[in-house]
């Protein structure tokens, strides 16, 4: 009974560290395809804020960073890379001149938050699951369903620009 | 000694509703001349986001307008008036074309926060306190330090005018 014991034990550790070393696919983790992030990390909406960024272009929106525990103890100590655990949202909303304050103000000059545009996307740092893109699962929702993985593919490519940072654009804002 | 300890608690109690109709000044609290919050209300850049926004003109800036609990609680039932206790907390910055962004995308259209602009302002909601200016006291933070009265006499005539939602311009964004 022992013996039968210790085996099914050794059984499913070494089933454990086959399904780390070998992705679904296959192939070695430096050759896998990439891997996202199908679900939407929970309570992120109250995170706290990395920073704010307005796109011009196709993408013309106004944003909002946040970070998980993990991601804003990382950025306020400057500790590059991001630990495992590291989660980033960027929230987007259509950039809307306010006519009502405007009008208070007296000039043309205020900009507010409208409907939410160009979905919520995520950055899940895990430096395993996520190897073949630079630790990184990317993630977007659009209504709370996930994009497409040509959308996703699109992520690493520009976020690989930004070694130095570990991959991510924003900068904390003090 | 009954009698006196009576007298003493009549006496405190007594100075305490003093204290409460009649300002410093001596006015009566309707026509008291406006008080303004003079102390940085703590951990304010750990607060939830509200929303985000951009003022051109002479303010020139990208913002990010965060709540303290009961702030995010009240604008997410949308309850109105605010409750006394609520803070909310006007952070911004330059608002700066990020040429880093643009070479990797491909076009000028990326805009970030840069240094810190314009103060850190708080409203605070204490209907007893702030009753000459609506429930609201104001405060504008400069490097730390609070803005002169001639400053902060300028955010209750606009503010006003948003009788609709409490004196607060900002929305909630989704």
């Amino acid at each position: 009974m022992r013996r039968i014991v210790f085996v099914l034990v050794a059984v499913v550790a070494l089933a454990g560290v086959v399904a780390h070393m070998v992705p679904a696919s296959g192939q070695a983790d430096k050759e896998a395809a990439p891997i996202f992030v199908t679900k939407i990390p929970p309570g992120y909406r109250d995170w706290r804020l990395i920073s704010v960024a307005r796109e011009e272009g196709s993408l013309n929106d106004i944003r909002a960073i946040l970070g998980n525990d993990i991601a804003i103890k990382a950025y306020r100590e400057g500790k590059l890379p991001f630990p495992d655990g590291t989660i980033i949202a960027r929230i987007a909303w259509s950039c809307d001149a306010s006519e009502e304050n405007n009008k208070i103000l007296g000039q043309p000059q205020s900009f507010v938050a409208g409907s939410p545009k160009n979905g919520v996307q995520f950055m899940v740092k895990d430096s395993r699951k996520y190897a073949s893109t630079g630790g990184w699962g990317f993630a977007q929702f659009d209504d709370g369903k996930p994009a497409d993985e040509a959308v996703l593919k699109t992520c690493f490519p520009c976020h690989q620009a930004i070694k130095a940072r570990d991959l991510v654009f924003t900068r904390y804002a003090p």
